[in-house]
């Protein structure tokens, strides 16, 4: 076996896809290697894929595996768009920040975004972009997408996720659900996955896997078959469809057929806990956002987190306040977190100015 | 370990991405597993993949990891085309053919088209397609894109890839080379990567690992920095760039570092020769096609076909004249081979009509 | 009155979209202006010529009046096709050559061409690109695209495009007609606009006018509502949706109230034939194409034609033969005809080499 | 001559494309008739035309008639971007609102938006949205995209505008200005078209026709050449261009060679001026922007609303306020102005609820 060219023991807080794979993940792999199979999806772990996805979502589901967030996002918008379609966001939302534009660039899906403080959108929110229907000059909203967890870590509940699927279901849209990080607000919230998908009135989730420690492996699951068109073929055109996809599957499998998806997901959340619960009270750190999941953001003086930064990597969200983002993962420990705080106190006090 | 859910035993000969990964490879992976490194490429396996291709490419050559086939030719030709301009390939062409029309779809591209019997381009037939340049009412022929090898297993020589980059500079265009097989293209010839890539002038190749032991990792080369734009950007709005890229480029270093890439192409070629040699005299079967590298072509009676099937499963390349498609890969044996062989003799004695 | 800027008297062969307007165009671009009048097709103009065009197409017909025939065309599919399909055209297709790739670079659509050496498909030509049907990795044949005329001057039996609409319809695809000339067929054939559209089972038609005599003057008529999704967006996001539609529609019905269609397109078919009778015995002239309509293709000793063009500016066709375009339009006259015939005469008696 | 189908002698203050043609454009229409012209910009009255408009906006403009001007500001906004490019503009732009999402849909444009109460964005306004440059994961930001008049019928000062275009070149963005109404803003301060545009330092307008008293004539202009790639494949693509471009041109020669631009769009100012003058004090009416051009924005009691819009049809701007939009036009009169006023003074005193 080659030696790694990294430092296996190095962890950091930048994002929760700095980490590589579960080792149950591993095993998923080495298990489903060897021998051929049928290419592109009729192979025995897809197949068993649907069966696993089925129990958390319902025997109307159907799974498409990807491999990328941005590639589940764009194939779940442009199966339930039209060409005339536009998609209502929050201004945070990854498919609008984040993706360079791909809805846009790829399926013509226009983006109607509102602000949103906490990354949730509200009926009231997405009332101020759902008009214009039948009026030809203007791009007719057909989707709300909400992501869950939120990008600022915040955790929609039940109830919360319901009304913006009446409301949608009211005006003739869409639910899409951005679930990358699906798992952690389950775990937030003590429910199943179905919980907070098929039981609210979603029609489409990204289902996340490689931020909760797979290897480039996502899935489409469409809960509402009546709403989309063409997905065999949009995963294609979107180069999205795997060839060998019994690793995609296998990966997947390995996630959600057992409780991975709860333990990793759970360590996550529970370290990002213990990391805000050490820095809350520390001096000119401010928490921004509840702490729901596996991230914290906070602003913090800059002098600090500039000497933070030199150990622990870490990304700016908003240059204007000093707000930053701090994230944590399936292999977090609790030595890592405790490390992260002290380091930070000391660069808390080493900064600081004297009275 | 889970227990497979397949026959790690079975071995077809329907194509070369229905076999696994090559056990180097698994040890790759497992080798960038564990603690936390920068994403989205930042990471030591892609700053070590330029090194090593850039062995093979040359110094101006950059890779840009991505997870499919399709996607690093989509990004290719993106990169290389305004919005006015168009492709000139073969009919056959995987870009025209098998991608859902993903060059169209997704980047704007026009294609057009060239009957080639036997897969590969020639300026002349370049030449009925390579006309209207500054005319507003024609798209724009930019680029000549071919497979080597092609999608017929026909190779071309480096001469004949140079006449084609040498017309396509002196008309103002871009030579693409799909090369998801280009090791077995190499193999074939008995020369490097770089001889039939930068030596012969091509500017954007797409360099594949999927199909010769990979795990879905293939990558975008440019050999011609001046020929494109916006790559960062195009990989991402196409949803081909890997957040944990240390996996795909682990894979690739796998397959480009040492010989492996050498190895596996050569097993897979080897045995497509056997296969070929076995069956060439068999009563009814006509090879169609030249056997360069892993595929053989050939008309077979179609119950005899049939029969076949039902014990090794492959796919008709042309319902009207009975041609099919065999496929070997780097895992294939010599007594998978030789099984096919008396099986397909088989077939065809207990299908033949009595004289 | 401005003087004009521009020869008033002076007739060429190049297009039949040198010409300008017929003075009962005119008439009735003065008669729907002053006042104020809804804007963007609810004004009285519009409503009647739907009434018009129903006369013409029936009942089920609606028109969506358009500025061009590109817009027209790419209109006419994006309305037929989902994000994965494809339409199935001649190579010499207008929306294949002439359009810069507008097809797919503002729909996505992929063209399937076929050659068709007298610019019609066939059932048998059509049947070449019609398959894959729910294979993923192909995109899907919808539409068989026609254009009567033909780029080529020719023009389809009413028997000849029925066989077409019922393939495609058997095949679950459509039939769009490009009727850019549609008049000109229709007299030809002499026979009514709806005997070669509606009767035989076109699907969408583009509809011609600037060819015959408008200024900017199109329309999508949509023959089967079942086929297509979104008209009113798809034209207003295709940048096709006129604001001061009466000036289009009043246009639109001064071709087609009455009878100006044909007098406009029987004089230009006419002189055509004219011109036709009077050159196919001069020496070294072939004509190519049977001449049913406006247009002339001819194959011309290239010292004659160069020396007939320094008069009479008109277009190669395929600079390899030596193949040359000739349109008559709306106002060709007898004279200008004998006089281009004439110029020939000397031209090819100046330039013949003696014997 | 056909008699008309609508009441000539109706004015109405829905919006100033209700309005026909002025009489010297039907006049410029006749001129430029009879005759055969070479197609697609090469007749003398585009040549003409690219004169007269450098006159305005100096040598180095170069000007691109079109029919519409959402195909003028989409084609703007397509040369000036490459695939992985975003556009700036007011959350009230037209290119955001009112086109169906053409730019998204037709050329992959991402649109940020930023609120702007009065239409007008503001260098700290684009700031807000102007940044990313150089992440891969962002569209970039490319072009600031401004309207003069603005959609809500203000006008930018020059210095307004070079503070924007200079922060935009300054970011190595660029400033497309949407001029449908250039006339009207250039009127209301009493500069020339190129006081507002080529001395401010913007790269690409949107020259406006149709709102002005033409028939479909628009133009893009391109001031700054560097700032463009493929103008001409672009305009084609887009389905806009014109065969008989000679009428096109003959319309914008009508507007802009004398000063009929400016007799026209004053008239329509003044008419403007004089109808918030009658109704500024009416009782319960609200005037909500500064009324600069040809719009004027007033809040109405419902009920009158509800009466005045029986006589004459105009437009809700925003539901929730009962805010609605009233325009002139270069026909209207002041009998209009006046009879308009007096309905709403009628409706407001029949519909008030007595004290």
């Amino acid at each position: 076996m080659p030696a790694p060219l990294h430092d296996p023991t190095h962890h950091g807080f930048a994002s929760d896809n700095i980490s590589g794979a579960h080792p149950e993940v591993i095993e998923a792999i080495v298990a489903a290697n060897n021998g051929h199979v049928v290419s592109y999806g009729e192979d025995p772990y897809t197949a068993r894929l649907q069966q696993v996805l089925r129990g958390h979502f319902g025997e109307q589901a159907t799974a498409y595996p990807v491999f990328t967030g941005t590639g589940a996002n764009i194939m779940s918008l442009a199966m339930l768009t039209d060409r005339w379609d536009a998609v209502i966001c929050a201004g945070t939302a990854h498919i609008h920040v984040d993706e360079c534009g791909a809805p846009e660039k790829l399926a013509g899906i226009k983006t109607l975004t509102v602000d949103a403080p906490d990354g949730k959108l509200t009926p009231a929110l997405v009332a101020r972009r759902a008009h214009g229907f039948g009026v030809e000059h203007h791009a007719q909203p057909k989707v709300v997408s909400v992501a869950q967890c939120t990008e600022l870590g915040t955790v929609y509940t039940p109830d919360e996720l319901r009304a913006l699927a009446d409301q949608a279901h009211g005006l003739g849209m869409y639910l899409h659900l951005d679930g990358s990080r699906l798992a952690n607000a389950a775990v937030s919230l003590g429910c199943g996955l179905g919980d907070i998908t098929t039981a609210v009135g979603a029609d489409v989730i990204s289902l996340g896997g490689t931020k909760n420690g797979l290897i480039g492996a996502e899935a489409v699951v469409v809960l509402n078959p009546e709403a989309v068109r063409g997905p065999l073929y949009v995963r294609k055109l979107l180069t999205q469809l795997p060839s060998k996809m019994r690793f995609v599957s296998a990966q997947l499998l390995a996630l959600y057929e057992g409780d991975l998806w709860q333990r990793s997901a759970g360590r996550a959340n529970a370290m990002a806990a213990r990391l805000a619960a050490g820095v809350r009270d520390l001096p000119g750190v401010r928490i921004t956002q509840s702490v729901d999941s596996d991230a914290v953001f906070a602003i913090v003086p800059r002098a600090a987190a500039e000497r933070l930064r030199e150990r622990f990597f870490f990304y700016d969200w908003d240059e204007a306040t000093g707000e930053v983002r701090w994230m944590c993962t399936f292999d977090t420990t609790e030595a890592d977190v405790d490390a992260f705080v002290a380091t930070l106190r000391q660069a808390l006090a080493s900064t600081s100015t004297p009275a």
